[in-house]
């Protein structure tokens, strides 16, 4: 298996550009975030009062690109396999490398993702069919409202797994442990009431089957700040692309909280 | 507010005979069976093995009534309001005082109730529907074949509390910290998948509304061991009368588990 720092090594040298999902099993993989330093302690903000939906692991700069917490030192200019491009509130050009778009007043944000609790409750024996079909999970816009702050607004955007109706509460209680990838639930069971109308039809992601002796679970999902981006009409930042994620060298293990 | 002990002092002379339910707030109160020895070990493997349906707070005899845990010298002969006398598997005569019938090779089991996890629920701003109409809960027989031991064997009895759509998930988080009075729940939203026809006509209990923001949310419940000493046709046995609980000198919170 590839180390997290092999991976990004790979990555920086424009030799590792594919989706990250599945890489490095048991590492922590992040969303990215880059923001001019005007909009950054809004966003920060935003974050703290979004926790479910917009769950902050590190934040880098102004005037650095190196992490810290996450991993010893990792250039968040070049160690994502691939980055998206936005300017006025559109997702533009994806990119290998972030360097030549680069500027000191720059603020680098890492949220959680659920891949680090979907391997709690895979080794818990609650199995995932986006997972094992090798697909996208099913994401859904909601009406849920965040708490908005400053031009930072929007509705959370949720994932759906559906979950054999025994396993339901084990899915709720062992999820709860990891709060800083999402934690428990947001919906349980019934996605009209939060604004689903079909949920056979997601908005983004993949369609999965629900079997008659499954429940559709539903979590906060890391989508939500790309949202509230769009929705925010900046005239420039970057976010990872679509599955390309930060590869941290600290396992999912080190998200439990008791 | 009349203390545990002023209660139970009341019913040993016959001067408190009324359900329990909403007395003595903010203590344990606990579901009595009374068993002659050659069952009694049977019967704690059972609940050992069943621990959600059956949870065990105390065991008292063969050859003591009184009890140390959950009260210091309670006589578990006069100190419940209320007794059903069970023969062959069918519940008799109610008493008030179980002294006339007392031998001393009989074992008392005090097991764990809902009352102590609806508190913290109600604590944490979670409306239970039952408890404002005071009404019964309202209970279904399940397909949820419980784990046999000996003639202990059947199906496990849920209670039903219809919770407000956004709480569901807090109402499983909060009610798992409590696993000795039935923990988290056993099903979530869908009651056919657990044998449930109609959630409208329960089987014991009152019927409830359920509004179209609310989902049916099943914990297992004290009454399961009665339906399996039903089954067990035991020549005789004792229970506490439906309603009339043991009140315990230890408070609900004792009970929260980290």
């Amino acid at each position: 298996m590839m180390s997290p720092r092999g991976l990004r090594e790979l990555a920086s040298i424009g030799q590792f550009d594919e989706p990250t999902s599945g890489m490095c099993n048991g590492y922590i993989q992040a969303n990215l975030v880059v923001l001019p330093e005007e909009h950054a302690q809004d966003f920060k903000q935003f974050c703290r009062k979004n926790h479910k939906a917009c769950p902050l692991l590190e934040t880098v700069g102004p005037g650095s690109f190196s992490t810290t917490t996450l991993a010893n030192g990792a250039d968040l200019r070049t160690t994502l396999p691939r980055y998206t491009i936005w300017r006025g509130g559109k997702a533009g050009e994806t990119v290998k490398d972030i360097t030549d778009v680069y500027r000191d007043d720059l603020v680098f944000f890492l949220l959680g993702c659920s891949f680090s609790f979907e391997s709690a409750m895979i080794q818990a024996g609650i199995r995932l069919r986006h997972v094992e079909e090798h697909k996208n999970v099913s994401m859904y816009d909601t009406t849920i409202e965040l708490d908005p702050v400053g031009i930072f607004d929007g509705n959370m955007v949720v994932s759906m797994r559906p979950i054999l109706y025994n396993r339901v509460v084990d899915a709720c209680l062992i999820t709860a442990h990891y709060p800083d990838v999402h934690g428990a639930p947001q919906h349980i069971g019934y996605p009209k009431l939060i604004g689903i109308a079909d949920v056979h039809q997601p908005d983004y992601g993949d369609a999965v089957d629900i079997h008659d002796n499954e429940i559709p679970v539903f979590w906060a999902c890391g989508v939500t700040p790309q949202n509230v981006l769009r929705r925010a009409k900046l005239p420039f930042a970057i976010t990872h692309a679509p599955g390309h994620m930060f590869v941290a060298d600290i396992k999912n293990d080190m998200l439990y909280k008791k």
